[in-house]
């Protein structure tokens, strides 16, 4: 048995949350902030059979993975908003942080 | 020394809190959600002597044990409530998902 | 590859995020409540290489060690104003528990 503690951006929460039901895994979330990735994070609890943690990485990697993303640009505060040409930029959203620990001992009651 | 994680029902984290804290046991409380029990749950960390483990699994036992419970059903919205009969309804309440890891070095300043 | 979990008042929890982040370290923070010490508290979570362990746990014992305050008691409720004569009180702030915890696998996405 294992238990991973996956850290994902509030953005992918969901989508996870959804792929581990449809794979019949139990999650239970954390609210977190800050650090490994930018600020608005989910920290997954997963218990999982020691046969299934590849599974599993895969379904956080699928859902997580860091990525590029085209956004459109915020028009400046009080600038001429007439000559302001809006460009998307590009920013990197997702990711996942993730530690897989050995469990000594794993009861339901 | 272990490190016990335990997740268990809103419902019951008040009376395992007490329940801790009369035999001896720090814990940290963690808001959560979802998952391994039905919405509305309190991860639980605890650390704890080896020799001391199986005390405190037991008390996360006695607390949060998953049993049936008798609820009084909501009545009908926009039904004729003078035809509704009360039928108390038997749902499941409580549970706790526990994992035990062990724990490399504990520090406290 | 470590992951260490402490738990240290709310207090100091800006600090030390400070801190770790001058020092290269990756945190994720959990909201969390009472037991380990007085109420109001945040649980980090960081991984850590194994050779850095030590540097790690002297950033947090520095920022927040278990001291003494001063502070300045409350006037007493109902009581004659005039005649109470405020005197400091000492209280003791900070302190951290912290569990260092062996790490299977590691993976960022
Ligand atoms: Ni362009
Ligand atoms: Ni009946
Ligand atoms: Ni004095």
């Amino acid at each position: 048995m294992k238990l991973i503690m996956a850290v994902v951006q509030d953005k992918d929460s969901n989508r996870l949350s959804s792929a581990l039901i449809k794979a019949g895994f139990k999650a239970t979330k954390l609210a977190s902030t800050g650090g490994f990735l930018r600020s608005g994070n989910t920290t997954f609890l997963i218990g999982v059979e020691d046969n299934k943690v590849d599974d599993l990485l895969n379904i956080i990697r699928e859902n997580c993975e860091s990525r590029e993303q085209l956004v459109a640009p915020v028009s400046p505060m009080g600038g001429n908003a007439d000559s302001f040409i809006p460009h998307p930029v590009e920013v990197e959203v997702g990711g996942a942080t993730v530690f897989v620990l050995s469990v000594d001992e794993f009861k339901r009651f």
